[in-house]
């Protein structure tokens, strides 16, 4: 209608200035695992903070505590609670995202100053451009844009960002606990920016993820460090032993063959298959994105998406075994999918190791520990704040949004839904390819333009809920 | 005879002095690995310096350059070339130990000080007390005993005493090469007093060591990070075919699976197990010694003991894998033997893994690096040299030593032999249960106050070399 195009041509007529706010965000190395830039996150959330002042909002920075990093003890970078309209006739939406990014150097292979953000070919190359300064950004433009044009936001606006997404969310959970009877108790919906596209085309919003479980597992050999040179030969080696029984977990096509474990997945149905062919997605995008050495296991849409979504994975991760070893030990992540109990799956995975581990008839030991690293989720995509973001997708890019899932976790998902009880919605504004942790992250400049149209529209959708 | 006796008797008295002194070096808390304690190092040496001195011999401190530690550039410590006698119708004898030491910290698992000297039910607790302070303490101890005596030494004695022994003997061997044609050109034989008996009851001498090869494998996925939440399921895991590799090599009772590796291996003969039968060897002593928590995997003496002298064995250490990992590798040292030959091993572990990764039908890419890091070496135990050490045995101890190899490698033997071309003999003074790189080593009394009488008798019957 002419309302959004007014908004959409306001957007497009700002776009060198909001490149230029996003270059200053990015300028402020908020890099929250180090200590030393620690002040930079710091810095980072008061920038945020005067803005949302600036804009007429409040701002509540909430101290969370210390924290032991690199052998010190430091301050958590304060998590930032604004609020926007305090209209009691209205809704209220609250929105996450993260003001720390990654760590990120130029020896790590970038092509630029990854504290510089650069536009070349019609991308902003800058560590925290995609994820999650140019969201964040986008929440304000929105705002201050609807502001510029003297147009009524349908809603309130909460604003919890943090500054220690990038590090754990060390202290988050608890935050958002606390405030389910405080801060956020009045929200109707929530509303997450800080994932990407599938691929790099297509827009969508995203409704489900993984779960993820970490087993640890460990053989004991020795009560000593064992110098291998002396030993080696005449003793059962716990790294030998541990070897065997991790390639016992998975298959190199990534399927689990842990006894048990694949029962509690939801058989495929007649054509479940069609809901993944209409998703718009190329293995070969896929490939190039991930920066593949060769081929992926299974080269059809259906199977690669089917498996990043709806069957659970496992992986093999940060193998310890010193050199002088007396054991070694093993971090196993598992993603589980919605139907998976995690108590059933450890039992089910201790039994398999300690079977392997008979086969083996050796006299070392072997534990088997767990840790739940976050639970699946999957929010049902009919309703209002779903629709009120399918809406605005398709007034922004002209298609109706592919409904995706996705394969990694997202923990404080589930976090709000549960202490808000509230519907949450997850809407990207950057392209699968962003390379988000990696060297060379970008943000397109168009999906920063759209993503600020988008995320404004949104908010003008959400008059239903 | 008389000589022997009145030598004996007279290191006997002086027991109280000789722990005394001992306690100083101990004191002095020589950690080469440190830092902060490379100043200690460095003391260590000019405490060594200054008793020669006071013996009558002369002391060249050599420098040999800096290196990088925990991030600066630091001074290594200097070599002591010493020299005791210098008449021209003598042969000369040199020994070689290290001044420098493990690192110890009471929280590791210490009863006592690692830094005080203690004696409890006649054993010498302490850092350095038998890996290698009693033995250097032991070769200038057995001058100053005949001194005291009035009896004249029938060799020249040159001393190399090094300060970076526990750190990998950084610009060793390069100094020993250098000093071929110098320090070392009129050297005759050469004896090293840094291992250990086999057991805790019969005193060896020791002609064999097996060598070391580093084979390093590993195993690209993607030239980026992958996040293992986003991706797992969906690509080849390069942990997973890494881990899957590797317990391929080697199985669970040490038998190398690798194709052709055990061609290169003499055939056991007729009665060569007698040899093995002959030594004085407990498996339950070793099972207690090494801490294990388990049986061994060849309950046979003769069979740990081929194991660990006679036949290669192959480790697997080091796996790196980081949690949103590229890729993986991990380091597999392989103990040779003397028939086997690096080039050819190197090819016939690079044959079986391309064979296994093939199998894997993965895309992955794998390669294999090798690195050597110590020749194997055997002496020939009928050389006066050794004769010599094996008629102290006999004095000291009243019984033949056992010959002996080790399962590990003193690279520094191989280049002693190599540089002077003359025989090198390996005399150790501490028992095989002294814990040298643990917590609580220690040395025996016993073996500290015969280990001097050793080295002393050892160097009067050099007299045919
Ligand atoms: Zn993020
Ligand atoms: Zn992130
Ligand atoms: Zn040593
Ligand atoms: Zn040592």
């Amino acid at each position: 209608d002419a309302t959004s195009k007014k908004f959409f041509d306001h957007i497009e007529s700002k776009k060198d200035e909001y490149i230029k706010r996003l270059a200053e965000a990015v300028a402020i190395d908020s890099v929250s695992g180090e200590v030393a830039r620690r002040p930079k996150v710091v810095e980072m959330g008061h920038w945020l903070k005067a803005w949302i002042e600036k804009l007429g909002g409040t701002v509540t920075m909430k101290d969370i505590g210390k924290q032991t990093l690199e052998g010190q003890e430091v301050d958590l970078p304060p998590v930032l609670l604004g609020q926007y309209g305090t209209d009691p006739s209205k809704k209220t939406l609250c929105v996450y995202g993260h003001y720390d990014v990654q760590p990120a150097d130029k020896s790590d292979g970038w092509d630029t100053e990854p504290f510089v953000l650069t536009e070349k070919e019609g991308r902003l190359f800058g560590r925290g451009s995609s994820d999650d300064k140019g969201p964040v950004l986008g929440w304000l433009w929105a705002i201050e844009a609807s502001q510029e044009l003297g147009l009524d936001l349908p809603v309130n606006i909460k604003m919890v960002f943090e500054g220690m997404e990038e590090s754990g969310s060390v202290g988050m959970e608890e935050l958002i606990r606390a405030e389910a009877k405080g801060f956020l108790s009045d929200v109707d919906c929530v509303c997450i920016s800080d994932n990407y596209w599938l691929g790099t085309t297509k827009p969508c919003i995203t409704y489900g993820l993984r779960g993820i479980c970490y087993f640890f597992l460990s053989v004991e050999g020795s009560t000593k460090d064992l110098h291998s040179g002396v030993f080696g030969g005449t003793v059962h080696e716990p790294m030998v032993d541990l070897v065997k029984m991790m390639s016992t977990l998975v298959d190199a096509k990534g399927n689990i063959l842990i006894d048990g474990v694949n029962d509690t997945v939801a058989p495929v149905v007649a054509d479940e298959h069609k809901v993944y062919e209409a998703i718009d997605f190329d293995i070969q995008d896929y490939k190039r994105d991930a920066g593949l050495v060769g081929d992926v296991p299974h080269p059809s849409k259906v199977d690669t998406l089917m498996r990043r979504w709806r069957f659970p994975s496992l992986s093999i991760h940060g193998v310890e075994g010193a050199f002088y070893g007396q054991g070694g030990k093993t971090v196993i992540p598992r993603k589980v999918i919605p139907d998976q109990d995690p108590e059933d799956i450890f039992k089910k995975v201790e039994k398999h190791v300690l079977a392997e581990h008979a086969k083996l008839n050796s006299t070392t030991k072997v534990s088997l520990t767990s840790e739940h690293g976050g639970k699946p989720w999957v929010a049902n995509f009919d309703h209002p704040n779903y629709v009120a973001g399918r809406k605005a997708t398709k007034e922004v890019y002209g298609v109706e949004p592919d409904l995706t899932r996705e394969g990694g976790s997202i923990p404080i998902t589930l976090t709000f839904e549960e202490a808000t009880g509230k519907s949450v919605l997850l809407l990207p504004m950057g392209r699968g390819d962003d390379g988000a942790h990696s060297q060379n992250e970008k943000l397109d400049v168009s999906n920063y333009i759209n993503g600020i149209k988008l995320l404004g529209s949104y908010i003008f959708n959400l008059t239903d809920i």
